[in-house]
């Protein structure tokens, strides 16, 4: 389903406005490499393809066939699938289980069992793999930018939170290894995607939105398979009563107790995520793939303020504390820092810190037994940043061993520089609290690890 | 010292790195339309200014000095605008009370005190108004965005927190009145400077960066007045011991208990920020001068994972709920929506959801008295939306006496989206949590201002 050699296009349509227009062209656009099919029932030519009237016409192994059609009409088309040796199927039509429709979605697995051809879906947004160049989501490029290619896969039952999500993925400096939009996992569900991205090497972190979970058991099998190799973060929706009837005639997923969710998920070393931003926020910290040997933090700063309300996170934090410097660390610091800098930590590099005073500050400390993780502060509005002081930072990050983070905020040309960073593996936060936050997860999996 | 025809700047200098360079140059540029002056002790011309080796040379009446040179000249700089009878000062040089130097702080104070001549500061960055053309920042605007004109006015003891709130704020909506950085507090205080915004027409809303209160009774006595004429959202840093003890490094601010602080906040009406973020989620809400009826909230969506997460955040609020639509109201949506839409709150219209459909479902909840504030989520990534749903949003939040807020996440297009909405007035979120928590606090002021 994600490196598929052949696929098939079912319901590829002329007209722009239809779905199927939208995932042939992005197949087209994309630059996938593999062989593909259009098949519409009228037989046209769409965008220079020939197209067929049915799967069964097409002379060739088809390894990914992409349903796009009224939902009435997907169990027909699915047969077709089977008697034509299809390997695998996406069901992107709505109107099954989340409308009531449960007859037809029973059809669907129906056919899906009999012929042993996994379907995901119906009513999702199927799989994105920046690798493989399989895109099977109906949304014009020009609305929803592509991810680059890297190490975090997302798995998502949602088909516009996934999306949303995605889009936002673009704008990071990580990289998106799999896209996986289930819907109604009337087939292909989490336990099943799970137990795939266990195995995948190109997938280095796990983030999942979630509304239900079907099997239990099994899901439990899973989670303590998988977070023994890889991070996993998770968004469970549907916590409260008001939610949960909402995901009912969302995805038809029963919510179930969230308290009882959310003891599974922290007994297997889940990262629990709050909102979407947190799953982004976690996700850019797991993928540096450095841990922290303790939950000791030192603050470096060129704004006192941010310094101040960044110690107040910590101090708020049920897990991370305030380092204090060595002697040793001490003695370095007095030495390179200028006079007006008080020794202590959070450190005060002052407003007209350069990328110089950074680089001395952080060389004294990195070799300090005290200090675990390290939360740089680089205010760029302050006199003394500019992209010297970012790579300083890159060039520091890339050498320690502790856990880095920089925390800049502002407009653009902090996003300027933020991007920069970004980009070099360096992840950036724009609120005391994200930052935090982050490697208090860190180290919380860190420890998880640590005890298994 | 905000609207003043004549401002001197009091070590205006030729080299580019020197703060008193970058205030004279970003005054040329502001198009400020005063009478400006350099003083230099070498008397030399800069940027084509004559510059004056001392104040008392200058022949002119001086509303506001700005005085950046190193803090062991200030009071004499000071000694001699007393005894020309300038009318204000902003110190923005550091080297007082936050490095221990508390004898020279107090030497400030007492010139001050000794020609009536209130001053800001030291160790700030002074004050910005976009309507005066008055910006005492030694922050250049490629750094540093200046802000549009508007109603909320920014008061921060920190001066690299409060550029860089500044510089989040020149990307929002809502614009800016005053900007007031003032340090060290050694004269002019937090209770000054509210006592000025309460009776400040520009003023609608204050947001407030504080680290510490010296004064606590009179604190309390402005505080009591500023919020029965406007809204003031408040951010206390060294809100932990770790907080604290930074706070005290950064700006000789006491700290002090923070339950104690947030006690009275709480009490004389304060909107409490727990983060940066939050002081311009709240300012945006609070902007619109809309206030609900009650704590019910419809929430109208294209995603229905969006809308189950923002029911998730309404669940887990203290004291929002959702709405129920009336017959009324439920009637109206059956015969305008598809038959796809189940009509229940969330509303989900679906991904194909256009500008009209989203018109529809808001006029048919419009005048139902069982909704008092809504939610409508708009994800531009899906199929049917684009400028269109943007522009009906806009022109039924004109129409509509009701709170509303626009929930968009994601990259490019959805960004400017947002700049579209947000530049109409329109506050626009990019979490479900920030958005319920925006309406939460917009609902507890209004309950406070009804209990008064």
């Amino acid at each position: 389903m994600l490196k598929p050699e052949s696929v098939v296009i079912i319901g590829a349509s002329r007209d722009p406005d239809k779905v199927g227009h939208v995932i042939l062209q992005n197949y087209v656009n994309s630059g996938y490499s593999g062989r593909l099919y259009a098949v519409n029932k009228s037989g046209e030519e769409i965008m220079n393809f020939k197209s067929y009237k049915s799967v069964l016409d097409i002379k060739d192994k088809i390894d990914l066939a992409v349903i796009a059609i009224p939902a009435q009409f997907v169990p027909e088309a699915m047969e077709e699938c089977g008697k034509a040796h299809v390997k695998s199927v996406i069901v992107v039509s709505g109107g099954f289980a989340e409308i009531g429709n449960n007859v037809l979605q029973d059809k669907l697995v129906h056919i899906a069992k009999k012929y042993d051809m996994p379907t995901l879906g119906p009513n999702c947004l199927g799989v994105m793999d920046p690798r493989s160049r399989v895109d099977t989501l109906f949304l014009p490029t020009f609305k929803l930018s592509r991810p680059q290619v890297g190490g975090v896969s997302f798995v998502c039952q949602s088909g516009a939170v996934g999306s949303t999500i995605l889009d936002l993925i673009s704008g990071e400096g990580f990289g998106l290894s799999k896209f996986i939009s289930y819907g109604n996992a009337a087939d292909v569900d989490e336990v099943d995607i799970l137990n795939y991205l266990a195995g995948d090497d190109e997938t280095k972190v796990v983030i999942l939105y979630i509304e239900g979970i079907r099997r239990g058991k099994e899901f439990i099998e899973v989670a303590k398979k998988i977070t023994r190799k890889k991070p996993v973060i998770v968004l469970k929706a549907g916590r409260t009563s008001a939610g949960a009837s909402a995901a009912m005639s969302h995805t038809a997923a029963l919510a179930g107790n969230y308290e009882a969710h959310e003891a599974v998920f922290r007994q297997y070393g889940f990262t629990i995520a709050e909102d979407i931003s947190d799953l982004l926020s976690y996700a850019k910290i797991f993928s540096t793939g450095k841990y922290p040997k303790g939950n000791k933090v030192a603050i470096i700063t060129n704004g006192g303020g941010a310094g101040v309300l960044t110690a107040d996170a910590i101090g708020l934090s049920d897990s991370l504390a305030l380092g204090k410097f060595s002697e040793n660390s001490s003695m370095k610091l007095r030495s390179s820092m200028p006079q007006l800098v008080n020794i202590r930590n959070p450190l005060d590099l002052a407003g007209d810190a350069d990328g110089k005073r950074y680089d001395d500050a952080l060389s004294a400390i990195s070799s300090d037994e005290g200090i675990d993780m390290v939360i740089t502060i680089a205010l760029f509005q302050t006199p003394g940043a500019d992209s010297r002081v970012a790579s300083k930072l890159i060039s520091f990050s890339e050498k320690t061993r502790k856990p880095m983070v920089v925390l800049s905020i502002g407009a653009e040309y902090t996003k300027m520089h933020r991007i920069m960073m970004e980009s070099a593996g360096l992840p950036v936060y724009d609120s005391p609290s994200a930052a935090v936050r982050s490697l208090s997860k860190l180290l919380k999996y860190s420890d998880y690890m640590a005890k298994r």
